[in-house]
């Protein structure tokens, strides 16, 4: 087995923050995404859709897509559990972790993908108005949110879950959209500072 | 228990035919979404990211998103199983419900919202760049699923799931978009033709 990462994307650090919290250790592929190495013939034969991570089974079965790997591992090895256990705890996780990641986690990318200008040869073409379009919408969610963790501790009740995975991801790569969070959300800062200080964040 | 529903659109189908495929019966509500009900004050506090489905339990939770009110059902009630059994079957199924979504159904919406004269009030503001940069999208990942589909019956294996029902959902609302299947794909032609047959195509 071996999990195919692309450093400080956001992707990639999903599944090591997960795997961290799961305590399992996989063999790492590096893939430059300076250097477009995702776009390489070599990678392209790994994953059709030039995207990291991917983890490669021992039989040659290639999975991607960030939360389906982390199922993965949920299901090879359920404890601690990150996806939930009743129905509506398992329910209310996946609801969680695709708001935060639909309008989070999506919303701050697309502002990366499509404003910075360091992406222009990867996100081709860059539509900035698309970009711009996003700020206010994460701003928006962060509000909804902010509320909800008033309530609670973490995203998606009282357990962390995947969702804060999504969750701190999504905070973390607001620097690199030059996406400036308000001091006024304060749950969101008091979860964030207790995410950030999980061993598991610095995976 | 009540499902609100939104009619043609996408994502309230998909958890219809889910429930059809399942066996279940859940009382409905209609939101008119062409009146925009669904950003009305008594449906905003339903769910306040004025969406459509929302399942609302009888203890008042509201769970949103259609793959989590699937999942509801599925912890809920296992057979037919739609998210797979075994750790692979769970991943290769959470693996092409998303890309399915996010490359198929994802990207016809953004054609259809930024592009469709009728979606002017529903998506402010509209960039038509945005839609015509997702129209090539739809054709690319077209190209790879058909391949994919030439290898086996359904989009995640021998048995029908999830991921075949976003993958029926997606191709359906092409035509809304105003987009065309090139008949060049042969094997996604053979599989719309079998999903649509099935009686819960009609949900």
């Amino acid at each position: 087995m071996r999990l195919y990462d692309g450093g400080r994307a956001p992707n990639p650090r999903r599944v090591r923050i997960f795997l961290s919290e799961k305590g399992i250790s996989v063999p790492i592929a590096p893939v430059d995404l300076g250097t477009m190495e995702h776009k390489s013939p070599g990678y392209t034969a790994v994953n059709p859709l030039q995207r990291v991570p991917a983890l490669q089974l021992d039989d040659g079965t290639v999975l991607t897509e960030s939360i389906a790997i982390c199922r993965y591992f949920e299901a090879l090895q359920p404890e601690p559990a990150l996806f939930g256990r009743t129905p509506l705890e398992i329910a209310l996780i996946e609801m969680w972790q695709r708001r935060i990641e639909l309008h989070l986690l999506g919303a701050i990318q697309h502002v990366f993908r499509h404003l910075h200008p360091g992406m222009k040869e990867h996100e081709v073409p860059q539509i900035p108005a698309w970009g711009e379009v996003n700020k206010p919408r994460v701003l928006e969610f962060l509000g909804i949110l902010d509320r909800e963790l008033g309530k609670r501790r973490f995203a998606a009740g009282d357990s962390f879950s995947v969702a804060d995975i999504t969750g701190l991801v999504a905070l973390d790569f607001m620097r690199a959209a030059k996406l400036d969070r308000p001091a006024e959300f304060t749950h969101v800062g008091r979860w964030h500072v207790e995410l950030a200080a999980r061993p598991s964040a610095r995976a």
